[in-house]
C-alpha cells in the first residue's frame, strides 16, 4: 500500500504534544466566574429506607447557598441509555441501595464548606438487609432490591442448532464455573460535571464522558428541558471508560443548585468517590460445558452466565449479550446454548470497560480450551486452529466474516514466543499459555450507529473536521487526522478539530459497545475528505479555467497537470470562495449496512468487520509464594490493516497491559456491600515492574469493507489476556484458576489442594 | 401583508430578557481560571520621539509576570482593514504620535499591581511640535506626523456633469463652511479583549467588537500565526459602534503578554482610556458651493471635505467617500463636484459612528437648502420635494433607486408637525425646521458584502440559526428570527441563535458601513429557512408516504393537507432524520448584485436599495442663555417594511437621541492634543431632560430587493437631525450656527452678533 502518504504510516498524537507539556484543559480544568462547588451526601448503608431528610442545619451553615434533596427534583427516573429498564433516581427516592448512592447535595463557596455542610445534614434510616452476591441474590426469598422477580433485571436465553444432540456427539463433555471480578477502570480524571445556565435558560454542562449526544437527550426529562436548551462541551478526557456511563445525577445535581442558586456550580468525585460511586467493570459467574470430540472437533457448547449489575441496572443486559454472541463466533461449534441473567445486587452499579462484556466470557471459553487440549493430549495451538472461524463463514450467531487474520496472529505469536520449543521442553515453573479471541468494529444496538462528519477548507488552506467522535485517548483524532489529510494530500499539522460541543457539532452516539471509530467515522471523514478536495477541484478548476479532471493536488496547492507553473493555493481557492459565499465543506456520511442487534434473538450481522486476535503469555510461579511474574508477553491482532501502527501498538500494549492487572491482581472489595480498598494504596494496579515488554504484531488482512481496509484494534487485544495467563500459569505449575484475580493466594492454595 | 404571521409584527427582543435580567454575559464578564490582567503606558505626549523604555523596574514588583514594548512584537504595522494606508503599530514604535497611545504593557496577578507597575516604566522622550487642527496639518510647513505629504493620508477628486456650467446657470450661488466636531461613541461596556492560548498553540480572544471575521484576516499578520490559529469569541456587546474599529492593540498586547506568561490575559479599557484612545466620531470641515434657479432648482453643488483622521487612519478615508457619495443622491443636481482629504494630525484616531460619515456632510447641505429657501422665499419642504430623488431614478452617483418614500415621510412629518401653520404663523423663540436624508442598505466595499446563513432543524423541532451577523443593539437577532420563525411556521420561542465563534460560523463581514443586516442577512436567513423547510417537508412526506406537495406546516408540525390525522412532528422528522444521517440544516447564501464601490470615481450602485429620512423638528430657544429646547421631534424613516415595527420605531427613536447630543452638546474637547473631558461629568451626553417623546412614522414601500421589502432603518434617521435642530433654531430666533455643537454659548454670540 505504497500509494498512501499518511495512512500506514507512523506518526505522532495529535493532541500529543498538549498533552506531555501538561498544558491540555480537562474537565477538571474548567472553572467559571462565581463558580460554586458541589458535594453529594451519599448513603452509608448498602439497603436501607429513609425515613428522613433534615437539611435545616446544613442550610444555615455560612457560606452553604443550597441544599437538594430528592424533593427538589421531578421525581422522575433517569433513563437508562436505550437498554434496559429504567430503575435510578438522580437522588435516591425513599431507598438507598448501595453505599455510595446519592441522597442530597449541598452548594457552597467553596468544597469544604460544602462538605462540612453534609456532616450537619440528618438522615433516618430504617436498615434493611442486603444482598451482595448475584447467586444468592437469586435465590428465592432474597431480599428484594427492586420490584422484579427474584432480582434479575434481564435474562435471556437462545439456541442455535442442537445442543442436545452436540453433547450427545461428544466423546468428552467439559464442565466448569469461572468467575471474573469487580474491576474498577482507575481512570486517572475523576467524574466531574460544571453546570452554567445561561439567561435564556440554556444549560451548557462541561463533563468528561464520551457520549454527550446521548447523555444530552436522556438527561431532558430528569431536568425538565427540551433538548436543544441543553448543550455539553467537552474538554480532554482523562479517562472514564464505562466508569460514568449511565449515571446522570452529577448532572441532575449540578443543575438544580445552579438554578437554586443563580450560578454555576462544580461537582468532582474524590478519589474515594470514584471506587464507590463510579461504576465497575461487571463482574460475571459463567457455567460453561463444551462437547468435544477425540479428535477436537467441538460439537456442542452450553455458556451459562449470571453477571452482577449491582443496584442498579445500565449496560449490563447489552454487556451480558454482547459477551454471549461474541465468543460464539471464534470457533466453528454449530450447537450453541447461550443463557444469561443479570442480577441486582447491593453494591456499586457496573459498566463496560472495554470489550463490553466479552472479557470476561473470554476467560471461561479459552481456559476451558486448554483443559480440554490438555485432556485430549492436543497441543492447544492445534485445537484453536482446528476449530477457528475463516474468512467466508457466518458463524453459528449470524456473523459474516469479511475478513479473519486469525491463524495468522497465532502463528505470529507462537513463533515469537517458541511455541513448540517451550511446549515441547518446559523449563520448571515456567510456561507459555495460549488464547485467542474476535470482537466487532462497531455494534448496531439502535438505529444510526454511523458517523456523520464534515471537512471544512480554511481561509488558510488548512483543513477542520467537524465530527462528535470523541478521543478518549484511543488516538481517534490523529487516525481521523490522517485520513482527512490523505485525501487532501496535506501534511498532518495542517487538520486541526472542532471543540467537542453538542450544539456545533453533527450527531454522534459515541463508541458504544466497542471501538467503532476508526470503522465507521473513517469512512464517514474520509467520504467528507473527498467531497471537500472534489470541492476545492472544482472551484481551483474555475479559477484556472480548466477541467477538473486536468488538475492535481499536492502540497497544499492545486496544479494543471502537465503545466507545474499554473496553479493556486488551497489557501488561495478557500478564501475566494469564502468571500463569495459559503465556506468549502466537505460533507461524509457513514452507516454500515448491519442489522440491529438481535435483542432476544442474539443472532444477526450487526459489525460490518471483525478483528482477530491471539496471544501467548509466558509466566513464572513461584512455587513457594504463589507469584506469577509474567515473563514475555506476545499479541498480534488483525486489525485490518494499521492506520497509525504505533498508535495500534500501543492500543494493544495498553489492552494488555490493563487486562493483566484484572487477570492477577485488581478487584474492588467488598465486606457487606462496603467497598474497602477505596485507593490507589489497597487498590492494586500493574506497575512498570509487573509488566514485561509486550510484543505486538499487527495483521492486515485488508478487510472489504473497512476504510482503506481498516477493522478496529482496542478491544480485541484484551479478551484473551486473562486466559492466556491462566493457560500459562496452569502449563508452569500444573494448577488452573478459574476466579480473577490470580492471586498468589489462590495459586499457593490450588498447589496445596494438589498436592 | 395580512398573510405573515411574524414579519411585520412587533414583538419583543429574544435578546430582552437576558438583558434586562442582568444574565447577559458580556466580554467584561468574561474570566478565566489563572487570568493576569493587563494594563498599558500611554503617551504623555501628542507628538515625541522615544529615546527609550526602561521596564526594568517594573519587571521587578512582585504580582507582575511579565512586560512589553515595541522590542516584543515583530515589528510589523497592524493592517488596516482593507482601506486606506497602513500606518500603526501594536506598541508604538520610535514615535508617539497623540496622548494615550500604547507604549509598553504590563500583566500582572491583579489590575491594581498591573497600574503600579506602570509608573515604574521610564520613558525617555524627544518632544516634537504637534499639530491638531487639519487645515493647519495641510499647510506647507506643518509638522509632519507620518511620512505623507501635507500629511493628508487619502484624498479624491471627481466631478459629474458641468460644474462650471451648472453655477454659470444659477441665479444664485451659495457658499458656507461648516465644522463638525469630534464626538465620542460613548458605549457603555469599555474595550475589552482575552486572549487565552491552547495547549495547541491556538488562541481565542474574548472581546467586544463586531467584525470578528476580518479582524481575525488581519490579526494573523501581527501575531504571526495562520488564520485558523485564531478564533474569536464573541459575547453580548455593550455597546463599541466604530469605537473599536480598527484597533488591534489590545489583541497583540494580550496575545503577546499571554505567550509570554502562559496565562490567559484580560485587558480592559477605563472610562478615561475610552475618551482618550478609543476612536471618536471623524471630525469634518465642510466647504459648500450650491447653484440654484430663482424657482429654486439645484443646478449645481461643489462639496469639499476636510476630514480629521486623528494620528492614524483607519476607516476615515472609506467614511469620507461615503459621506460625498451619499449627500449627493438624495436631490437631483446633475453637476456635482467632490473633493476630499483625509488629514493627520496629534489627536485621537477617528472612527465610524452611525451613517458611516455620512451625518457630517448632510449637516452642511441640509443647513444649505434652508439656507436657499429663506433666500428664495420658498418653502423649505417645497424647495426639497421639488428637487427630490424619485423611484426609478438613477441619481447622480450611479445609485438606482428602486424604491423611495422619501415625499411620504416629508409629509409625514410636517402633517404632524403643523407644519404649514407653524411656518406661516411663529410663536416667538419658537421654530420648525426640517432635513431629509437618504442612505444605504448595504454597501460593497469588497468583494463579498453578502451573507451565509445556515438554519438547522434541532432534533426537539426547535431551530438554530448559524450566521455570523452579530447583535449589536439593533434587534438584529429579533429579525432574523421573525424571518427565520416565519418561513418555517414556528413561534419565535423556537428560534436560538449559535454563539458568535468564528471556528464555528460562516464568514461574515460585519455591519460595515452600515446596516446590512436586515437587507443581506435577512435574505441569506430567509432562503435557509426555505431551504431547511422543504427539507423538513421532504422527510415528512417519505414518512407520511405522501408527496411533500400535499404537506402543509402549523404549529410545530406537518400535516397531510385534507387529512389532520395524518401528521409528524417537526421535532419527529428531525430526531429520525438525524438517527439516520447529518442534522436537517438549511443553507441561505445571499450577495446583493451591486457593483464595487467606486474608490476613485464614486459612482456606482453600491447598495440593493436605499432608504430615506424626513425630520421635524420644533425648538424654543432662550434669547437671554442661548440654551436650545427641542419641544418636539418628528422623524420619518422609508424603511421598505418595518419586519419588527417596534424595534423600528426603537432604532430610529436612538438615532435621533443620539444626534441631538452631536447636535447640540457632545464634543471631545482638545488642550494642545490633550481631552480635557474624558468623562462623562465633563462630557455631556442627551438625558432624559434633554430629549422630547419622538414621534416616529415607518413608511413602507416595499423594495423590489428586500426580504419582504424591507431595506434599512438605523443609520439613515440620524443623518439629518443636526440640520433639521439647526433649521428650527434659524427659524426660532434667526441665526444660523454652522459649528457643531450648537452650544448655548453659540447661539448667544450669534445672537449678540446679529444686534
Amino acid at each position: 500500500m505504497g500509494e498512501f502518504a499518511l495512512v500506514g504510516r507512523s506518526v505522532g498524537r495529535v493532541d500529543g504534544l498538549e498533552k506531555v507539556t501538561g498544558r491540555a484543559k480537562y474537565g477538571v480544568d474548567v472553572e467559571l466566574p462565581r463558580m460554586l462547588h458541589a458535594k453529594v451526601l451519599r448513603s452509608r448503608y448498602p439497603h436501607a429506607r429513609i425515613l428522613n431528610v433534615d437539611t435545616s442545619e446544613a442550610e444555615k451553615l455560612p457560606g452553604v447557598k443550597a441544599v437538594i434533596t430528592a424533593e427538589d427534583t421531578n421525581k422522575e427516573q433517569v433513563v437508562a441509555f436505550g437498554v434496559g429498564r429504567s430503575d435510578a433516581y438522580p437522588l435516591a427516592m425513599e431507598k438507598v441501595r448501595f453505599v455510595g448512592e446519592e441522597i442530597a447535595a449541598v452548594a457552597a463557596e467553596d468544597e469544604l464548606t460544602a462538605e462540612e455542610a453534609l456532616g450537619l445534614i440528618r438522615v433516618e434510616y430504617e436498615e434493611l438487609p442486603g444482598v451482595f452476591d448475584p447467586e444468592e441474590a437469586i435465590k428465592p426469598g432474597a431480599p428484594k432490591i427492586h420490584d422484579v422477580e427474584d432480582n434479575v433485571s434481564s435474562e435471556v436465553e437462545v439456541e442455535f442448532g442442537d445442543v442436545a444432540k452436540g453433547f450427545k456427539e461428544a466423546d468428552y463433555i467439559f464442565e466448569d464455573r469461572f468467575a471474573v471480578q469487580y474491576v474498577h477502570p482507575c481512570h486517572m480524571e475523576p467524574t466531574v460535571c460544571i453546570a452554567s445556565i445561561a439567561g435564556s435558560g440554556k444549560v451548557t454542562f462541561y463533563e468528561n464522558s464520551w457520549d454527550p449526544f446521548f447523555r444530552r437527550r436522556v438527561l431532558r426529562r430528569s431536568l425538565g428541558v427540551s433538548e436543544s436548551q441543553i448543550k455539553i462541551v467537552q474538554k480532554h478526557l482523562g479517562g472514564n471508560f464505562g466508569a460514568a456511563q449511565n449515571d446522570l445525577s452529577p448532572y441532575v445535581i449540578c443543575y438544580l443548585l445552579a438554578r437554586k442558586t443563580g450560578r454555576p456550580v462544580r461537582f468532582v468525585n474524590t478519589r474515594e468517590e470514584e471506587f464507590i460511586r463510579a461504576r465497575s467493570r461487571m463482574p460475571e459467574i459463567i457455567y460453561l460445558r463444551t462437547g468435544v470430540k477425540k479428535d477436537g472437533t467441538l460439537t456442542a457448547r452450553h455458556v451459562k452466565v449470571i453477571a452482577t449489575d449491582g443496584a442498579y441496572t445500565g449496560m449490563g443486559p447489552a454487556m451480558m449479550r454482547n459477551g454471549l454472541v461474541q465468543v460464539s463466533g471464534l470457533y466453528r461449534c454449530r450447537n450453541v446454548r447461550l443463557e444469561g441473567k443479570c442480577v441486582y445486587t447491593n453494591t456499586v452499579p457496573t459498566c463496560p470497560y472495554r470489550s463490553f462484556g466479552t472479557a470476561q466470557v473470554t476467560f471461561a471459553t479459552e481456559s476451558m480450551m486448554d483443559e480440554i487440549a490438555d485432556k485430549l493430549g492436543i497441543d492447544p495451538f492445534e485445537l484453536r486452529l482446528k476449530n477457528a472461524t475463516r474468512a467466508g463463514d457466518v458463524t453459528v450467531v449470524g456473523q459474516e466474516i469479511g475478513s479473519c487474520g486469525l491463524q495468522e496472529c497465532m502463528e505470529k505469536v507462537a513463533d515469537y514466543a517458541g511455541w513448540r520449543e517451550k511446549r515441547a521442553k518446559k523449563h520448571p515453573n515456567r510456561g507459555v499459555g495460549m488464547a485467542c479471541a474476535m470482537y466487532q468494529s462497531e455494534s448496531r444496538w439502535a438505529g444510526f450507529i454511523g458517523s456523520t462528519a464534515y471537512v471544512k477548507v480554511l481561509a488558510d488552506g488548512r483543513i477542520r473536521i467537524i465530527s462528535g467522535e470523541y478521543e478518549w485517548g484511543q488516538g481517534a483524532h490523529t487516525i481521523l487526522s490522517q485520513i482527512a489529510a490523505e485525501e487532501l494530500r496535506l501534511p498532518l499539522e495542517d487538520v486541526e478539530f472542532s471543540e467537542l460541543d453538542t450544539d456545533v457539532l453533527p450527531f454522534t452516539r459515541g463508541p458504544y459497545g466497542g471501538g467503532p471509530v476508526t470503522l465507521t467515522a473513517g469512512h464517514a471523514v474520509r467520504l467528507a475528505a473527498i467531497d471537500a478536495r472534489e470541492k476545492v477541484l472544482t472551484a481551483a478548476a474555475k479559477m484556472l479555467g480548466v477541467s477538473s479532471e486536468d488538475l492535481e493536488m499536492e502540497n497544499r496547492k492545486i496544479f494543471v497537470r502537465g503545466d507545474r507553473e499554473r496553479s493556486v493555493s488551497i489557501a488561495t481557492v478557500a478564501s475566494y470562495a469564502r468571500h463569495r459565499g459559503p465556506d468549502i465543506v466537505g460533507e461524509g456520511v457513514y452507516d454500515p449496512d448491519t442489522g440491529v442487534f438481535g435483542w432476544e434473538k442474539l443472532y444477526g450481522n450487526f459489525s460490518r468487520a471483525y478483528p482477530f486476535s491471539a496471544q501467548v503469555a509466558e509466566v513464572e510461579v513461584d512455587p513457594e509464594t504463589g507469584q506469577v511474574k509474567v515473563l514475555d508477553f506476545a499479541a498480534a491482532v488483525d486489525l485490518g490493516k494499521a492506520i497509525n501502527p504505533v498508535s495500534a501498538e500501543g492500543n494493544t500494549e495498553g489492552a494488555v497491559v490493563q487486562e493483566i492487572g484484572t487477570a492477577l491482581m485488581e478487584e474492588v472489595s467488598y465486606e457487606q456491600g462496603t467497598v474497602v480498598n477505596p485507593n490507589f494504596v489497597d487498590y492494586r494496579v500493574p506497575r512498570a515492574i509487573n509488566v514485561p515488554a509486550i510484543k505486538t504484531f499487527l495483521v492486515e488482512t485488508n478487510d472489504p469493507y473497512g476504510p482503506y481496509g481498516a477493522k478496529a484494534c482496542g478491544m480485541t487485544s484484551n479478551m484473551p489476556v486473562a486466559a492466556a495467563l491462566a493457560n500459562a500459569i496452569y502449563n508452569a505449575v500444573g494448577v488452573r484458576i478459574k476466579e480473577l484475580p490470580i492471586t498468589p493466594m489462590k495459586v499457593l492454595k490450588a498447589l496445596e489442594e494438589r498436592e
